[in-house]
Formats: structure tokens, C-alpha cells, sequence
């Protein structure tokens, strides 16, 4: 019935007209996207900069890919998450989807150009269709900044580089302390397989286990037991070892794990890791966690995610959004950053299997976000959006087309500089506009200062004002805003 | 016939087995789509650093829309060109599609978030689903590089600092001699008036009257005439105005043309223009031109296109690419921007239809990467992707820990610096790699260099190698590299 009554209702409002025959839009932007306005711009250039700078300082070229795929090219990557994948309408030519995360088009891109080393980094959007139901406020679509290394090289030093990026990139940003979890996806299976669990099971179980920092062991324990079927005994066993503090070195002595060579591999890498991890002086941080189990299918060996330790107040956007998600699946507060190796997703693209081992890491860029926007609204300083150096004002009429002479000459002298798109604008609503958006300095010009050939130099915060001969005005205004 | 043979085919190929079960992926990117290799990107990186930079120093705010949009959104504002928008494929939610240029989501922006003025850039990708048979390689996923001005301000000023930011972006790019095109919406549809098109045809002839500079006038009049139904004596008329050459003067004087209010209204605002972009110095350029049209159904009155005039061969690439769209409908050999005034896009969008004026110039970026692809290829100079600025190697054996330790080092120091993942590699792939990078200093670890607390320095060009101490280190570098 309701059905039926709306729709007649709607007749009637078509019948009564007076919208003058607006097409009524909905206006909004897609469900699960948003738009950021200029001052979640500003922060974001901030933390980009940051991030690039660290990615360049290292070494990392750039590349970049489209925003789908071949819907092929991305199946069977992702195991659980693969029903995430948004898919693009067929229209007569090719299956697409949009990209599900960096990693899979980086492989795919290796592969087609036949690349067999490369230190990359790469920064875009990707996509994951959340379930409405699963996701209190997930987005889906946000930013990625992946940074990996491809190439067949001794053991452990292009992962141990990639920690100290994540090192890096958290303290610069200065987010508060931090931890970097690892753990090698060898020492899980060797675990799973000494544990019990079924070879078929692995990958199911581990991401499972990576559901460990948000539910409860009762509650893994028994997903792993009733919906993944596995013996209690084995689940019972995986607990002793994920849930205990310390492993590290109990597992490198323990009789039951050095029957798994995987886990012995993993273990040897896990030693080497850490001597190299101490070269580069990021111990501190990092600390060996056997839980930890990423929920992806390609890793195949070191994993490793940064979460925020901090105990202030965890911003509900920061907790809600599903940013830069190699960095993290699943909402786990405080993860920023995660990655791992990839050594076999190159060889699925290649036609003959050649592989390229890969290590790599995503920065939860999104995250990163919400925590310094909240620190923006939490300090007095407020976000600049322009980088205006200097406004060109006039307090008399008449005088437009001497402001755009001399706004031109800023410009053409490479000065940020803007003038009002107004014929007669009033001194005090130019000044308001240079208080509103942080411009530190007022060239003003009037009758007076065109006749004597100078200009009236005016800092906003202090209303000081000197007269500057024209000829020197740039150099004024570079020596002004230097510190800038 | 033919479907089940080939399934009969695949049966047995399935039967005969051999792939070792590895799934055949199509190694590919989408149609219309293609990778970014780091050659590609640091071309791009220097083109997008000009035009930001430019936009940065006219004021301009950063703002970023979602990728794809809810397809009423992008309904009806396209004209011819709305089939080729891409739609996502109907997941049980909303129907998408992704953005087919940035005006019509920024000024959705502006009507949903009710922002009265703003002048903004945005930088990212459009997606248009070019049919492939009239598309001869162009892309259906380019980047689009937009400044617009929004807001109710004095005539023609913001039009003014447009067509000023073209000028100086073409100039700073040093892609060769350009002009700059500029007609009105209001003197087009004046002219179309008074030779007797009826209202109804006033845009779909536009887009004909576009074609002009791929098409010659015998087809053009022909597509006006048979396709879209004008009469010859109509059609003429317009050849006689847009033929012409040297319009600007007598279209002020011309008897006809002064009939139409329109027509009047749009030479009154040119004048106005053109006396602003003396001001700005950039009148060089700049010609009025009563063939341009522009395709896009949303201008209402200034229009302007920038197109090289170098006489040398145009690269392919370039005369392919569909880049910067707002830039150039069409394949137009060297159109490389373009823009113009939409005074009532916002409206459509607003409840109350509450209009915003709008004006904006789109940059054609893919173009331009395609002559600076093209002269970066020409000339001798290498393009560098990467900034590393030292490479930290040895020439004895076992000293990875003393490369790690001391790269770590510098980069703590900010320094940028690379380190090969081996224990043990030659000096001479060191060397090579510095050769191949551009990497312009090596800090050589030797036993002798440890113990006397100095590492050795390398020109990579000169071959000139000092000895510093470890202390000064860091400095020297800087000093070397500042005017990299």
C-alpha cells in the first residue's frame, strides 16, 4: 500500500506543479565518498609532503596506474575481500573493476613491462564497495600511499629499509608514539601446521587470527572452530602461541616450532631482520607479534602493521575510516601504516610463473588525516588554504585598473598575489579578507602613492605601514614572507 | 555455429591440460587506459609543479571530488557528448558514473555545501568512454588541471585573470608560440539569431560550428544542413561571419548583428575584456575568434581556447591524446587549454535554483606531457627519476652493516641516499647504477676510511674522489648537491 500511495502522491505534486519543471536532484556525492573542502586540502598537502619527501629521500621513483583494472587481472588476490571489488557496468567491451588496492596493479604492471627491479612509490585512490552493514562509516573511496621495492636481493635489507620508512614517515608527522607489529606469514603457517590445522585452512585462519586486536579470543576461538570448522584442540593450540607476551624467544627455542622448516625460515629472516632493524636504530618501536596476521591473501612472508599507542581520545573519524588498507583491514584503532611481501603475486601475472620477490608498505594515509585535522581544530593556529603573499588594495575609487597593473607585476615577478574582482571594493573588506585567510601583507596603492611612485606596504597582524618605492616592492615583499 | 565450436575447443583444451592449471590472464590494462612509467611521471611531476605553482600564486584555494558521481548528477550538461560517460555497474545501491570532466562536480560542490565564491584548482582524472572508432588512440582516462573563479563579481575581471594564467602557463612551459582564441556563448547565439536559426538549434549548431578547425567549411555547412535540418540561407550566413577573418571590428559596427540584445551584450563585455588583458600585457596572444564554439552545452558567455602555432612536426602522441578536455573537445592539432563562462551550471543544481557565476580554464595537461615527453626525448639531457643525491657503497667485502649504518645516517640528516640490497656488490655496479640513476655523489666505505673516521667522496661525473671526515659529511653534501 505505501508503495502505492507515494506514488500517487507524487503525481499530485507533479500535477500541482510550481517547481516550474526543476528536475528535483539529489545532491549529494555517491554513497561512502566525500568531498574535502580547501582546508582538509591543505592538511592533506601537508602530510603528503611529508610522506613524498621521505619516499624520495629513499630513493623511490614514481609511477602511476588506471583506476580499474580487467576485473581478471584483480580476482583471486584478496581471498575474503574480494567481494569488495566494485564493478564497472559492461558496456559492450571489456569486464572492469576499480582498483582494490596499489599492490595488485603494481604486480600486474611488473609483469607486463617485464620489470624485475624497481624501488616505487605510489599515491592514488582506491575502492572497496564496504558492506553498509559492516562498516560504521567506512569509506570507499580513499587515498593509498604505497611505497615498495621489487627485486631479487639478499635477505631482509629491502624490509628492514621499508620499516625504517614507516620509522621515518610516523615521527616526522609527530602523531604521538607508536609501535611497528611483525611477524613473518612462514612462522604462521609453520605455527598453523605444528598447531594442526589443515593446509586448505591456512589462509582462512589467518585472517582470523588478524581479527585478534578487535575481538576477543572467546570470539576468535570460536569463528575459527564454528564457521571455519577447525578442531578445538588446534584452535586451542594457536591461542597458546598468538596470545602469550615475550614469544619472540620462546619461539626460537620452542621443539614443537623448529619441526616447521617454514617457521625455521621464518624465524632465521625474523633474527636477521632485527640486526639490521638495530643498524638503523628503530628497535624502539618494533616489537616481534605473533597475532599478527593480515588479512590479505599475497603475503608470503614478513608482515608488519604501525598502530598509534597514544591514550588520548581515538577520533571517531580516524576509528571509522577504512584508509590506506594494506595499512590496515578491519578497524583496529590506531593503525597507520602496514605491508609485507608479496614474493609470489608478480609470478601469478607472468605467463611462464617467472616471480619477482616484492616488499612493501602503505601508509594509512586517511587515518593520518583525521588526526591531524583534529589536532588543527584542537590548536589556536589556524589552517592556511592560500599561500597569498600579499593582497593589492586600494582605499579610493577609481583605482581598479592601477591595482590589476600592479597585481600583473607581482605576478609576472613570481609574488602569490590577489586583488578583488570588484571596480570599487572598500579598504576595510580587502583588509577583512587578508585577516580571513592569513595574507600577511597589503600593498596599497591610492592617488598619492601613484603620483610619489611608491606603494604602501601594510602588515596585517601589526597594521604597520611603510611606503615602498615600486622598483622595490618585490624584493620587500620576497624579504617579508622569506620565513614563510 | 562458431560459439559452440570454440566451446568445443575450450573443452578440449581444458581436456588436453598442459597450463598446469595457471589461469591465463590477459596481461593488459583497460582499453583507453594505459601505465605511467617513472620517466612519464617525472615529466609530469615538473609540468603539474609549473601549473600548481601558478594557480598557487593567483590565490587559488585545493579542493578534490569523489571519481564518480551519481549519474543524474552528470545527466544533461554534456550535450552531444553525454554518451560516452562511464557508468559503474548497478550494485543494489545508487547508479554511478565516473566524472566526465571537474566543472560539472565542482559546481555541484558549490550548489551542496551552499559556497558563494571561491576560486579553486583541482587536478585529477576524467573518464570518458571515447568510441572507439572515432577516437584514433585517444584516451578514456587523462588528467584534467581546472581553475575556476565562482562568485558574483564586477565584469570580465576573474575572465581576465583566466586567460592571464594560460598566458603565463604556456609561457613557463616553453612549449613554442601559442595563441589564445576567444569568442562569447551571447555573440554566437546573437549571431545565430539574426541569421535565422531557430532557439531550438542554437547548441547542437554550436557543436557543429566547433568542428571548424578540424573540419572544412563544405562539411561543416553540410553537417548543418542535412544532419541537423537548418536551411542553407541560415547556414550561409553563418559562413560569411565565421569565415571571415578580422571580425572583432566589424562585428562592433556590424547593422545586423546590433539587433540582437544578446550579441550587443557579449562585444560590450569583450571590449571590457580585452582592455583588462592590457593591463595584464597579454593582448600579444590573445584574438577574437567567431568560429570557436566549444562543444559543452554548460557556457553562457566568455569562451577561449589556446592551441600552439610552432609549425614543427606535432608528435603523435599529442594529436592522439584526449587530454584536458574542458581544454579541447575534438582532435584539433595543439589546442593545449581551454575554458569559458558557465554562469548557470550551479543552478541547475541549487533547490532554488540560486545561480553562482562561474568562469574557467582547463589546462590540457596530457598534451603538454606529450611535447615535453617528446623534447625531453629530443634533447640530450637525461631525465632523472629518482633525487637520490649520494649512493652509499664500498669496495671491500662485509662492510653492509657500515653501508647500512652510515645511509641511515644520512638519511636521518635528510640527506637522500640509496644503498644497494647486497652483501657483497662489485664497486663497478655501484658505479653503474649512479651512471644509469644520475645519482651525482658516492660515499665510499672502505677498512682504511673506518678506521680513520672519513669517508671517501666521489664525483660520479669528474671521478674526482676526497677524502671527508664523517663529521662534515653531511654538510659537504648539501653543499655539493644545493643547486641541484
Amino acid at each position: 500500500m505505501i508503495p502505492f500511495n507515494v506514488a500517487k502522491l507524487l503525481e499530485l505534486k507533479v500535477q500541482l506543479g510550481g517547481d516550474e519543471g526543476r528536475h528535483q536532484f539529489t545532491l549529494k556525492t555517491a554513497k561512502g565518498t566525500r568531498d574535502y573542502n580547501p582546508k582538509q586540502m591543505a592538511i592533506r598537502e601537508k602530510v603528503f609532503n611529508t610522506i613524498i619527501s621521505c619516499f624520495k629521500r629513499h630513493g623511490a621513483e614514481n609511477i602511476d596506474t588506471p583506476v580499474f583494472e580487467l576485473k581478471e587481472t584483480l580476482t583471486g588476490k584478496y581471498g575474503e575481500d574480494s567481494k569488495l571489488i566494485y564493478d564497472l557496468k559492461d558496456q559492450g567491451g571489456e569486464l572492469l573493476s576499480l582498483r582494490y588496492d596499489l599492490t595488485v596493479p603494481f604486480a600486474r604492471y611488473l609483469a607486463m613491462n617485464k620489470v624485475t627491479n624497481i624501488k616505487r612509490y605510489h599515491i592514488a585512490k582506491v575502492y572497496r564497495r564496504d558492506n553498509p552493514a559492516m562498516t560504521r562509516g567506512r569509506y570507499r573511496e580513499f587515498y593509498q600511499c604505497d611505497f615498495d621495492i621489487a627485486g631479487q636481493y639478499d635477505p631482509m635489507i629491502p624490509d628492514a629499509e621499508c620499516l625504517k620508512i614507516v620509522h621515518e614517515i610516523l615521527s616526522e608527522l609527530e602523531l604521538g608514539d607508536f609501535r611497528i607489529k611483525v611477524n613473518d606469514r612462514r612462522i604462521l603457517d609453520g605455527m598453523f601446521a605444528v598447531c594442526g590445522v589443515p593446509d586448505d585452512k591456512f589462509r582462512t585462519i589467518c585472517s582470523t587470527v588478524d581479527k585478534l586486536d578487535k575481538m576477543s579470543w572467546e570470539d576468535v576461538r570460536s569463528e575459527m572452530v564454528k564457521e571455519k570448522g577447525l578442531s578445538e584442540e588446534a584452535a586451542d593450540q594457536i591461542g597458546q602461541y598468538v596470545r602469550g607476551m615475550d614469544l619472540a624467544e620462546r619461539l626460537l627455542q620452542d621443539a614443537k616450532m623448529s619441526q616447521s622448516k617454514q617457521a625455521c625460515a621464518g624465524l632465521t629472516d625474523m633474527k636477521q631482520l632485527f640486526s639490521y632493524l638495530q643498524l638503523f636504530q628503530v628497535t624502539d618501536k618494533v616489537v616481534f607479534d605473533l597475532s599478527l596476521a593480515r588479512g590479505l591473501d599475497y603475503y608470503t612472508g614478513v608482515i608488519y602493521e604501525a598502530i598509534l599507542t597514544q591514550t588520548g581520545p581515538v577520533p571517531v573519524a580516524a576509528a571509522q575510516n577504512g584508509a590506506g588498507e594494506k595499512a590496515e583491514e578491519g578497524v583496529s584503532v590506531g593503525s597507520v601504516a602496514g605491508g609485507g611481501r608479496y614474493d609470489g603475486l608478480v609470478g601469478m601475472f607472468d605467463p611462464k610463473g617467472r616471480k619477482v620477490p616484492c616488499v612493501g608498505v602503505s601508509i594509512g594515509i586517511e587515518r593520518v588525516f583525521s588526526i591531524m585535522e583534529q589536532k588543527a581544530e584542537a590548536s589556536a593556529e589556524k589552517v592556511r588554504t592560500t599561500e597569498t603573499q600579499v593582497m593589492v588594495a586600494s582605499a579610493q575609487k577609481n583605482l581598479l585598473e592601477e591595482r590589476l597593473r600592479l597585481t600583473a607585476e607581482l605576478w609576472n615577478a613570481g609574488i602569490k598575489a590577489e586583488v578583488m574582482y570588484k571596480k570599487n571594493p572598500k579598504l576595510l573588506s580587502q583588509l577583512q579578507h587578508c585577516e580571513d585567510s592569513g595574507i600577511p601583507l597589503v600593498a596599497i596603492l591610492g592617488e598619492q602613492e601613484l603620483k610619489d611612485g611608491v606603494v604602501k606596504l601594510r602588515t596585517v597582524h601589526s597594521r604597520e605601514e611603510i611606503d615602498v618605492s615600486r622598483a622595490k616592492l618585490v624584493e620587500e615583499i620576497k624579504r617579508r614572507t622569506s620565513d614563510v
